[in-house]
C-alpha cells in the first residue's frame, strides 16, 4: 500500500530557472517522510508510526539518496501529490521510495520525481545505529511494495 | 585529473540535529559545480568552462542524483574540500562525480559524501536538449576519470 | 479586516537552535502574502486580489522590512496562524502587517512574530514601479487597518 | 570602525525573479555576523570575538530587524562587500548595523541593502538572557559607530 502525501511548494523552492530547484526537492520528500512516518500525539495520527520527531529517543539518519527528475516541476498553489512506500525493511535501516505527481485533481497527471531514501535508526544520545523493534516492524509491513527501478547511473 | 573546489557552509546548513542538512548537500554540490564548470568572463575564469550561467544561450538541468551519506558534517569555519571529476561525457549529457572532505588542513581528513549528478545540456530559449560541442568537449576531457561505484541501492 | 492565513512549518526551517530560523521566518511570511494577494485562476480565488504571480504583468518587489521575535519558535505539526493586513496603501506601494501565532486550537495561543513588510509594484517586462491601479485598491480596501507600532530600533 | 566581512553569494538564492531572495538576504547577514563575531580557536580569530559558536556556552538570539532594500542583487561570482559594526551597544544586547555593496573591486559600487539586527545574549543550557561582560565589551567597543537613521516605516 503506498501513502499519498499532500507537499505544498513554496514560492521560494523555485530557482531562477523558474522550476523548483533540484536540490530543494530532497526537502520536500523530507517533508512527505515526516508527515508519514513521525510519531504524533495527536488523534490524526498517520498509521506508519515511527517514534522520532523533535524531543523523541530516537533520530532517523539519511544514509544513501537517489533522484530522478522527469520533468521540471513550476509553481504549483495545490500542493504535489507525493507516493510514498517502503522498498526495503532491513534489519536496522529501511529504504523509502517515492514518486511525485502534479497535485491531485490536476489533468493531465504529470510524473516529475522517482526517488529513493535509505534511512537508518540511531539513538538520540549516544548517536549509535539501533535495529528496527516489531512494533515498527509491524506498523510498517502494510506499506511495504516493490521497491523502484532506476536508470542506470 | 579532479578539480578541488573549496565550498563554504553556512551556518543555516545545519539542521535541528547540528549536522548540514541532507537537501543542503544537495546545494553545496550545486555550488561546487558552479564554480567548476561555468563560464566566467573574468582574467580568473576556470579551464573547464561550459557557457552558461545567468544569461547565457545554454543551460544545465538536472536529470538524475545518487548520494551517499558517510559521516555527519559538522558546522566548520573552513569550506569544506570538495573532489569534483567527470565520470561520463556523453553526446548531450555528462555525469559529474564529487566526493565531499573536511576542510584542507584538518586532521584527519574526513570523507563525507560521495555523489553523482547527471546533466543535461538544453538551449536556453526553446528549452530543447542540445549536444555537447567540440570545444566543450576539449575543454572538459582533461577532468574525465573513472566514475565512482555506489552501494547497491 | 484581518486574513488569516495557515502557514505550514517544514522541519528544515528549523536551524541547529532547534527553532524557527530568524531568516526563514520572512519565508513564512512570503508564503503568508502570496496566498492573500495573489491571483489565482481557479474557483477559490481569494477576495483580495492582486495581478501578480509566475507569468503575470505585475511583480511585486520588497522594499523594506520589520520583524520582531517575540518568542523563540519550536517545530509545529499543524501550520502557524498567520495574522495579514494592510496598513498603509499608498499610490504606487503598500504596507502589509503580520502577526505570528501559534497553530489553530493550540493552548495557549502563542504570539511569536510582529512584521511589517513594504512592497512596491512593478510592471515585470520594464521593471519600473507602477501605481495600485483601482481595481486593485477597491478590493484591498477591506483588508486596510491600524498599523503596527514597533519598539524602537 | 567598520568591518568588512567578504559574503558569498550562492546561485540558489536567487529566486524566480533572478535576484537574491528578500529572506535569503537575511541569511547572508547572519553569515557576515558569525564570520564578525563568532570565536574562533584558531590563531586567525577575528579581534572582535563573542563566545558563542556550536558548543560555547552562549548562544545569540535574534529579538528584531530591519532591513531596507536598495536595488535588486544579481547573481556575482565574487563575494558581496557587507560593512559591518556596533549602533548600540546596551547591557545584555547589542544591535548591529549593516551596509552591503558589490563586490569589492566591481564599478561602479553599489549600495544594495541597509539593515539592523537587535541582539540578545543568552546562556545555552538554561536560555536565560544573560549581561555583555567587560571582555566583551572591551573587544567590541572599537566597532560602536553611528547607528543609521532608517525611512519611516
Amino acid at each position: 500500500m503506498r501513502l499519498h502525501v499532500p507537499v505544498p511548494v513554496r514560492w521560494s523552492d523555485l530557482d531562477a530557472y523558474e522550476h523548483v530547484n533540484n536540490a530543494r526537492m530532497l526537502t520536500l520528500l523530507e517533508e512527505a517522510r515526516i508527515a508519514a512516518f513521525w510519531s504524533d500525539p495527536d488523534a490524526d495520527a498517520p498509521t506508519a508510526v515511527l517514534e522520532t520527531g523533535p524531543g523523541a529517543p530516537t533520530v532517523t539518519l539519511v544514509a544513501a539518496q537517489r533522484v530522478e527528475y522527469l520533468a521540471q516541476i513550476p509553481y504549483h498553489r495545490e500542493p504535489l501529490d507525493v507516493e510514498l512506500w517502503i522498498g526495503k525493511l532491513g534489519g536496522a535501516s529501511l529504504q523509502v521510495f517515492y514518486e511525485v505527481y502534479s497535485p491531485v485533481g490536476e489533468q493531465p497527471r504529470t510524473s516529475y520525481v522517482r526517488a529513493a531514501t535509505t534511512i537508518v535508526l540511531a539513538d538520540r544520545e549516544s548517536g549509535a545505529p539501533r535495529r528496527i523493534n516489531d512494533s515498527e516492524r509491524e506498523a510498517w509491513l502494510p506499506y511495504v511494495e516493490e521497491p523502484l527501478t532506476f536508470r542506470q547511473q
